[in-house]
């Protein structure tokens, strides 16, 4: 973006600058990557799953106390990549969603409106000028009786979709052709294949091997519709797997 | 637009610039075009209909939650072009608008009611400081009982109308001369000939061939009020036919 | 105007220049001549008419959409010239005043009152710096059993005045002038007079031959004070009068 | 006024410049006489008179409409002159603060109240952010059982003083200056000498000689207390006095 | 002042600036001097006594409606100097306080109280930013049954004294120092001593000599407490009695 | 300070510079010397005491109305210097808080709660934007029936502190450095020799011999818990031990 | 940061730069530095400890009254470092907070949530325009009966992380860096090991040998869940330790 073409319209929460955009959001896209994380999710079969980089910034860090994923109600997980703040601010209040949706209709929230009233609270912001947006981007995944494993992205802009696969954060545009390319193959995956294609692709778009220690992996199932963490020789099992593959 | 001339008076909200404008508003127009979509629609005798590209960005995203036009209520379609989250905001607030008068009047809102309802809303946000225009531009179908099929069209800044047919969206410009021209010709419509005037209005104004899949048809008609989706084969057949026509 | 001596006073709504002028209501008079629409408002002896231009921006619009004359109460009418979505909510509130008045004390609104209570809306709109002014004007006719057939003209600035003949929009100026030379010949007159004198003004100022699709007459009347829309024969009528009179 | 030395002052409502002075209401006198409108009062032994200009900006304005006198109660009369949406608010607020009183109190508002409060209200705008200053002065004559005729004149600032002679508008000092002249060299006035005093002072001051339908004249004295206005034979009759004087 | 040095901070109501002046504050201490009107306060032994010049700003003015000297109380008087609109938006607070004390209490509210009050919201305007200060300053005068005579002087910042006398307005330097000089000499002034110093020290200040009819005397006393007004006699017998000391 | 660095943060009244200051804050101790003015607290043994200058900034003044100490509970003093109408509305609302504790609690407020509260507000201001900061600093002082004399320092940013002695005002670092030395020698202070450091202390930073008249001694001591302005024989005492010993 | 890339954005509280940073906040860091200080906390086996800079900035500060250490509850203890005004703001917070919920639930609340509230509550600040972000930042401890010893930090973007060891404050890099290194070698502490290598860590990033009376040591263990501050005899104990290890 040039500057010059900005003018100060950038300064101004919900206006529109003269091209029709509203700039503020589009820095708050900027901020998802000042953790510089990324995160894979892919839909098999009869599973959803991400895979998401754990990086604990310095060794004094209570390693269990760093994670990007977030149990937002017994059947929906959720992945929060950007500012760690307004993460846990958007976390919490998915959560809050989620309750008061089983409090009041007496079963758990389907996936889909949960990421659907995301988006419209993310959109709001957009419109609203006494809040700014927030600089994260979620991603929610869940096992719904009738539709089978699910994944949705939701970003600052109130933007949400329903996702084959889907990676959010610095590495973002790396892992999405990685999975394009390979869901086009074969969009037809097993638990297995699924896991370790996400897997594949986080360690694809970073250009490294990642150990089973720097991996948080979360899966819900046919067999187990709760928000599961895959433990490290779970993981360490799926690196190797892909390792031999190779 | 010469930039010269706005200074500064595009950034407030709410007020003219020295010649009358509401810049602003004008903006908001543009992001209409963001999502580079193109809509049509036409009124036949018995049938109004809307068929609207469907371009899923990229392959990962799940094809079926990926879509412009919404149900309103059981008698109303909608679609929407433009920024998606202000575009499903407008959605929400039609079908709530719908449903309150459902409940309070125990009969369907006729379509023009919920045109003039949205266009009044529009309006509201330019005169108003709180709130920015949303920027996205809205269809509405129906098939009234005594009004037969009714085609209404919704912009920003609060202006609605009836219409014969009408495009809205970055191609609307030629769609629109298109439409005009083949009315002008011929505006006593049939089911098929004002579905396949719909199609080839999009498709000229694209000037591309579009498959079935690229294509989103949704018609109301005196044999069945309810808003209906055609499904690939009816599409499908929609284009053979105007295929053979040329 | 010279830019020059503006200096930032006309981005401020509600505050006086050095010369005592507030410039954001001058600009919303400049937004009244945005539709390019010209009405012409007459008083006869028993008969308040109305002659505005029709113009349908594109033949795609459903033309019986497309109107600037408006029934506010069952015996007073209005025309609005400007903004489109501006116009839309005067009238809407015009009728809510009117209907509101009627309910409380169970008699039609006076027109001069319902002019004024919108000059007074107006005025409002000027000293208060949360809304911008509306930006567009409107003619008022009513038959009054007392005063007989008025005619009222409500401005952005919240002047209002009880008419003889006016004309407002694009084309004002000259056709007010039309309008002087000729009510000051012979300010008695016929129904069939005043009708035609409205609308050889609304002719006259454009400097074209209006056809009778082109042009919306409304009368009040002595014999019916219903705001009464002439059909197309009668406008012929009255424009053949007007030819064979030349 | 050197436009230097106000710096940014005058664009701030409410506050003062490094001078003591509040800007935006010396702008607001300066709107007062953009009617180019010119009103005399004067107070006589048993009379209180008002003359001003009554000029019909055209000739299609139903003359009776224009008027810058308004009776406030049975017994208070007005003259509002400057911005006319202004001053009809003004009027309004007028009338709406006396029949309060009358509701409250039984009897009707004294004359010098009514402007005290008129003239508090002004002030309370030079002093709040939120509304800007109203561009008119006003006169209010009454015939009070004690005091004998009274007039008083209210300004944008807040100022109210009772006069034994005022002028209010454009020309202002001329008239001032010749009722000054006059009212020193003998106070002591007839009904007709008031009377004719007030229309002698604003023809000098406008330089021409008024005929009687371009004045409006309206008295309050003690023989009607009630605010009554001259009829074009009475005015008439104290123009030619002042000619036969001359 | 030098105007380089306020860059700005003096058009923000309620800030520092780097110096911790707070500029608006000063502003409204030179509209003081706006209506060029000096006032002394003299506290005898068992008189306070306040002169004040009466200017009538033109011939036109009825005299008795021009004053700067209010009841408050029956025992408490006020003179306020500055404009005139916002020294009677004082005066009315000053005496809506003292009754509501009256009502509250039982009894008058003493003058040290309501003196403290008023300076107490004087403060207050200069800390928030919702209202500019008032421009003007209050003298208040009494007989306390304990204290005797007391004057008491609150100025725009909200700061107020005792004083054993005191000048304000745009001659007050002079003024002071003259009163200083005397009361230095002799501070123990029998009742016609002290109303003799208060008109000698404004005659002095204005370097002419005053008549009775352009002053207004006040006094509270031993004798009579309440607020009382020299008559013309009086104020005569004074000036006789000052020039004939000379 | 150099001015260059400010760049238009010191205008925002709660906004960090870039440095992580808050210049509002700092720009009120500035306003805190206006007066000219300096204090000096002591805490002996068994006594705490506040010498403060005392200037009548004129000798029309009456004396007695001027000081800078004030009761605020029947056991807690307090000194504030700076602007004083500022100090004068902290000083009510110390009052104000102590009384309600007293009424709530059945006891004093004990002091440090009181100093501790008054920082607390203090701090709130500085960290909202809808007030300014006060610009006075505050000594409390009070004889505690556990903890002995406590002398507290609270300042407009928000801070206090328990203080062994303290001074404020345009002296107080050559106060504060001589108490330091006198107190690193002999902390133990009986009741005359704190009263005499305190007076000391003030005359030495002032570089003048003080007068009895000029000064405001108060103590609070194990013999007498009420706070007690010492009359004027016994600081000419006080001074005498002083002159006698150097 | 280069000045010329923020281009006004750090002036406004609650927007994102182009960047995608907050700026305010960032500034907000900078201002944990302004008291020079710093703070060490290390988990040990069994206990938990803060070992902070103690500076009595003047010896008139009576030096019991100056700490950075506060009792939250009976069993978190909390070190503040930043703006004492501001940092007192935040513990009187986490008090209440703690209160709120023993008072709600019946049992103290857990150190983790106590860490994660203040933290929510610092992202709100960095989110909403009312208030500006407060310049400190927090480390709690905490005795947990499940956990064992738990150390929390809490930043001023509303950042909040478990820690083995943490420091805050001026000299923090040195002092993690020191942490790290030693943590990595040794993780495993006894309660002695962990309080001495918390003060080792700070003399260390200090480059001075710090004295007992210099330093607040407190501790939470096992055997004692209650914040403890440890007296001058047991810190000169551990400084001796450390002294002969070396």
């Amino acid at each position: 973006m040039s500057r010059g073409s900005s003018a100060g319209f950038d300064r101004h929460i919900t206006i529109f600058s003269p091209e029709g955009r509203v700039y503020q959001v589009e820095y708050a896209f900027r901020a998802i990557n000042s953790t510089n994380l990324t995160a894979v999710s892919v839909k098999g079969n009869d599973t959803a799953v991400i895979a998401v980089q754990k990086r604990v910034p310095d060794s004094l860090i209570v390693a269990e106390s760093v994670t990007s994923v977030y149990q937002i109600s017994p059947t929906v997980g959720c992945c929060a990549i950007g500012l760690i703040p307004d993460a846990k601010f958007q976390v919490k209040r998915a959560q809050s969603e989620a309750s008061n949706w089983k409090y009041k209709h007496g079963y758990d929230m389907p996936c889909e409106l949960l990421a659907k009233k995301m988006a419209d609270l993310n959109q709001y912001y957009t419109q609203n000028a006494e809040m700014r947006s927030l600089g994260c981007a979620l991603i929610f995944i869940s096992y719904d009786d009738e539709e089978g494993p699910t994944v949705y992205r939701v970003d600052p802009a109130g933007y949400f979709r329903g996702m084959k696969g889907v990676s959010v954060g610095v590495k973002q545009v790396a892992a999405n052709s990685f999975l394009e390319k390979k869901i086009k193959k074969k969009s037809d995956l097993s638990s297995s294949e699924a896991i370790e294609l996400a897997i594949e692709a986080l360690q694809n778009s970073l250009g490294i091997d990642v150990r089973a220690k720097d991996l948080e992996v979360v899966v819900v199932s046919k067999e187990n519709h709760k928000f599961t963490k895959l433990n490290n020789d779970q993981v360490e099992h799926h690196l190797n797997q892909i390792a031999n593959r190779d």
